[in-house]
């Protein structure tokens, strides 16, 4: 049986990392095999292309080449990685997919939507999360939660409008597809984490 | 009034460098700006992709981001370089460019040829060379120039199989578009030279 591929999106600052790793445990403990990824990077290749995406030096990078990276990132972790791990049956929980290029390239960088579409499909070959928690916090609250960390990288420093236009898109790429769930990540860790195991055991109920 | 766009595509082996060095210098001594580039690479971004591309090393590479990678070095050549060299009146001489996407990706590769002219388009925003140099060598004769070399990268180590792929690709190219002139490379350099140089004045005495 095919595992479950989950995807958390949200702003940096929002949490996602905490809840990931939450997830994988929580799998662990019921003895499913559960891997976590983050993206872009996670393959020795991706961590690659994730050091020139993310570092801040590179402030000429233009908004094709940007997303053009996040595909070539995404194209080999979903081959080397999500694809294999998921038809050998186990969950897939991966920080950022698809959703981040709507939020992040359509939305606030204002490339077009077919574009991103087109890149989404070559990059992912056809494939998508079953079930994605946005974790919905306030801009301006996950850029000041960032800010406390030693350094921001290249799309951190965008600031806080650039922040505000990536959470709009996400608002609107959660009211437009029934896959991703909103979560209010403006609550304590572990009462946003009882809410993704809600939805999570809803979700296996129905299937 | 816009400069002329030159991409000098073949085989690695094929002797493409000598030539548009030797475009360079003849548009230099005709007090003509000329910009030599090659791809992947040209732009600092673009250096950092080539690395990852021609990575010997990375040989779990999976196709798909092998493209992506090159269209994201196009991207920022492009926009970075090509665009507003050509905007300031320069000549502009590229070692590869759009169709060794298709002769490498398409032809060797096999991946889909509707990908392949889409991802050129995003990448080139729409511009593409005015002429194009074929250098049609036998690749036996191509890549046994090139394993004399030091050390090959990660293309070069394909095989004479997919370099014979890379070479009918080239023809059909070739046959397919007027833009792309083959010019027969198993000639000294100089004789090389002389047939690229006759086919840039005709292409100038007609504009």
């Amino acid at each position: 049986m095919r595992g479950m591929f989950i995807s958390i999106e949200g702003a940096d600052g929002a949490g996602k990392s905490l809840q990931a790793a939450k997830l994988s445990q929580y799998y662990k403990s019921r003895n499913i095999n559960a891997v976590l990824l983050r993206e872009p990077g996670a393959t020795r290749i991706g961590e690659l292309i994730r050091n020139i995406i993310l570092d801040k030096n590179n402030n000429e990078m233009n908004p094709i080449t940007e997303i053009l990276l996040f595909a070539a990132a995404r194209a080999q972790i979903v081959r080397e990685v999500i694809k294999p791990s998921l038809e050998a049956g186990s969950v897939v929980i991966c920080e950022r997919f698809t959703d981040s290029t709507y939020a992040y390239q359509h939305y606030a960088r204002g490339l077009d939507k077919n574009m991103v579409q087109t890149l989404n499909e070559y990059a992912t070959g056809g494939l998508y999360p079953d079930l994605t928690f946005f974790l919905d916090i306030p801009p301006e609250v996950a850029l000041s939660r960032k800010k406390k960390q030693a350094s921001l990288d290249r799309l951190e420093l965008e600031g806080l409008l650039f922040q505000q236009k990536v959470y709009e898109g996400y608002k609107k790429i959660s009211s437009e597809n029934n896959r991703v769930i909103t979560i209010n990540a403006s609550r304590e860790p572990e009462e946003i984490f009882l809410s993704i195991i809600k939805e999570i055991t809803l979700k296996e109920e129905i299937q």
